[in-house]
């Protein structure tokens, strides 16, 4: 039942709301931005190698160079460079990675296919929608046992983009979804190297290649992803039919998708915006801040005195004394050994403390700020709080003119607004 | 302790025995006569096409066509095809296809690197006995929850024969097996699809995309195969490594090697072997035949009175009747709709019987002929009966030379005797 209805969803996806649809031209300018500044990553840089080394038929554009090659490659690089800086788009529902997974997959065969801007949108679409509904159907014990969302229910969207572009019917829809599902993989352990972001790769080009080999007539086990023994029962997988089906073709999960404004662990992210939504004070007349956080993020994101950039991004007192001080916390560059060694920051983090508290859920912090006149400032925030859309595009703007400059932001985000070819979508992310 | 041991193992691969590398020899020419044999079966077309359209780099020959192409897909192509016709090797310590999986990951690693025929053959021997180890450490509960050892053991073996072959040091070897965990893959719930054959091509191009990364300096999690929520701990391994390392260096698992002699399921084997055994009577003469076989296979390969040459691929009576008649159990062609139609063999298969006895393993077989003079004939059979080696090369030159002629058979056994290069070899395998 769920291949067959997902299949279904793939081969007469309806359509979307507006903004459903302008959600997803969101996502895509957000995760161009963060393929096209994590382009010089070594991890996009290695497999970007092997593949241009491969070279072949130029149908598909690569992140870091203008150099083209064939569409199972490009997903492959596309999905590990756009992952690498870990500042894409999350679905908490099912906690992945959507767009990395799905969206070079889509890129790739819609150059490939020269199919147009609309229907790469709506593919894209589909295949996201599809990612977190897998994504939900193998739930927190598939998660928990080890395997990163990202790469294996990231591997069915992509084949379901994948499907959609190609214009299969439901049957070779579901042999798509049946063939990935003996392919799909990513592992959590390899979360702190340069595997994360690989398995995202894998994700997109699992998907193209099962989409590739059923156009050409590959008959797999077309139920291969909910069978005995088939993807779901040998990973861990809840199979809550139910919750993955609910609403589908009405309802877009996608909607609740979570865009990260901050580069730097997400568990850090709730705060800055308690932080971003105060008057904030002039960092001199500070004499208290007090953190209130959920105990989990304790042992995640709490180094008292980072040295580096990278333990910057790990560190509330840091983060914090940024925010403050008006140091962009949506900037790269601002995780540098510079600022951890500056000493008004310094300073000022030293007045920071951070509690947990049990009451608090994952996605919430409160934080106060004592004056030295003893005024005191309190903020919460709860990232699963719904963000009016334009409110979202005005930020994605905003961090996306910060990773790429503001130029080329508003370049990419004309493409994404007048459909443009995929050809076109292309070139833009090629430097 | 696993990883660290085997990446020694594949660094500084102590010389093997005159008799294993026989074995690897004899292995390779069973290989090479099961790809070729197999070059125009379905999946094989299927994933040549889609490799060969993406055409680049012509480093690495095919089965089935003259077109050259880059490793990984080389690797992909002629895993799949190798194994289309289910007609090579197995290991039943894991109950593997080791060289379907190691071969063409070596043959096109091989080539691109342009290493030496002894070279080759060297890495082969050490990705196989690796894969099997691997193989045995994830044990049978890995395999009866649903995983084709053959595409996940099998990726380990293929990174391994890479590895060997790049020269790479014991670190490099870890990052190597460390970063194929994320992407070994391949399920039982394909087999009798086309997914089953893809299953080796997956693990051959894992392997070889695992090789080329750490080449590029690609560092992933090394342990990612026995760390907490590493491949095994995520995928039912059992993590026998008292088992998996047992006499690793001194003792080779692949000693344990099977090749197939006849082109049908493996469950009819013992019974056909026993009766190759015997003195056969004219067929005429025979009065009743009498299989005993354990009682697994009777759902598997019992079919009375198959139509079909696939259907006789799956019957104890028509293969029974065919062996008696002198027909070819070894030739692909012998299981077809004419010889199922044929008026002597349907005669003789009706008085063919079939029973169970738990008190045989899965291995074995008995038969007992009764003539019409009332004569009884009787033989057993146990696969796991050690072969010695001339035997077995003799019978594998004869199944080369039913699958591929005598001439072609010869000329790539002497390729193999010679060591020669990887370039020679993979001349040969094509059309």
């Amino acid at each position: 039942m769920l291949t067959e209805s997902l299949a279904r969803f793939i081969a007469d996806t309806p359509d979307a709301p507006e903004t459903t649809r302008q959600m997803l031209r969101l996502s895509l300018l957000d995760w161009a931005a963060c393929g096209i500044a994590g382009a010089d990553e070594p991890v996009a840089r290695i497999c970007r190698e092997m593949v241009c080394e491969e070279a072949g038929l130029g149908e598909a554009s690569l992140f870091g160079t203008a150099e083209r090659v064939p569409a199972r490659g490009a997903a492959l690089v596309n999905g590990a460079t756009s992952h690498a800086l870990d500042y894409d788009d999350t679905h908490f529902a099912h906690i992945g990675h959507p767009s990395v997974a799905v969206l070079p997959a889509a890129l790739a065969l819609a150059q490939g296919a020269g199919a147009s801007g609309a229907d790469l949108q709506a593919a894209a679409l589909t295949g996201i929608e599809v990612s977190i509904r897998v994504g939900v159907w193998l739930g927190r014990s598939h998660y928990q046992t080890g395997f990163h969302q990202t790469g294996t229910a990231g591997a069915f969207g992509a084949a379901a983009a994948g499907a959609r572009l190609m214009g299969f019917d439901a049957d070779q829809s579901a042999a798509a979804l049946g063939l990935v599902a003996t392919r799909a993989s990513g592992l959590k352990s390899q979360f702190g190297t340069m595997g994360k972001p690989y398995n995202a790769g894998l994700a997109a080009a699992n998907g193209v290649e099962a989409v590739l080999l059923v156009a050409k007539g590959f008959v797999p086990n077309p139920e291969g992803l909910e069978c005995a023994q088939g993807f779901g029962p040998t990973h861990a997988g809840e199979a809550n039919e139910g919750a993955a089906l609910e609403g589908l073709g009405e309802a877009w999960l996608f909607d609740g998708i979570s865009h990260k404004f901050h580069a730097c662990c997400h568990g850090l992210h709730a705060t800055l915006e308690a932080l971003g939504g105060m008057n904030r004070p002039a960092p001199e007349d500070v004499a208290a801040v007090a953190i209130t956080t959920h105990p989990r993020w304790m042992t995640v994101c709490n180094q008292p005195a980072p040295e580096t950039g990278l333990g910057a991004k790990f560190s509330y007192r840091m983060v914090a004394a940024m925010a403050l001080s008006g140091v962009s916390t949506a900037a790269l560059e601002s995780y540098s050994t510079a600022n951890c060694a500056d000493p008004a920051l310094r300073a000022l983090r030293e007045r920071v403390t951070v509690t947990a508290d049990e009451a608090l859920s994952e996605t919430q912090a409160r934080v106060a700020i004592t004056l030295k006149d003893g005024t005191v400032l309190d903020a919460a925030h709860d990232l699963d709080a719904p963000m009016p859309v334009e409110e979202r595009k005005a930020r994605i703007e905003v961090k996306a003119a910060a990773l790429i400059g503001e130029a080329r932001a508003a370049q990419i985000w004309a493409l994404i607004e007048e459909e443009a070819s995929p050809d076109a979508m292309g070139r833009a992310l090629v430097p």
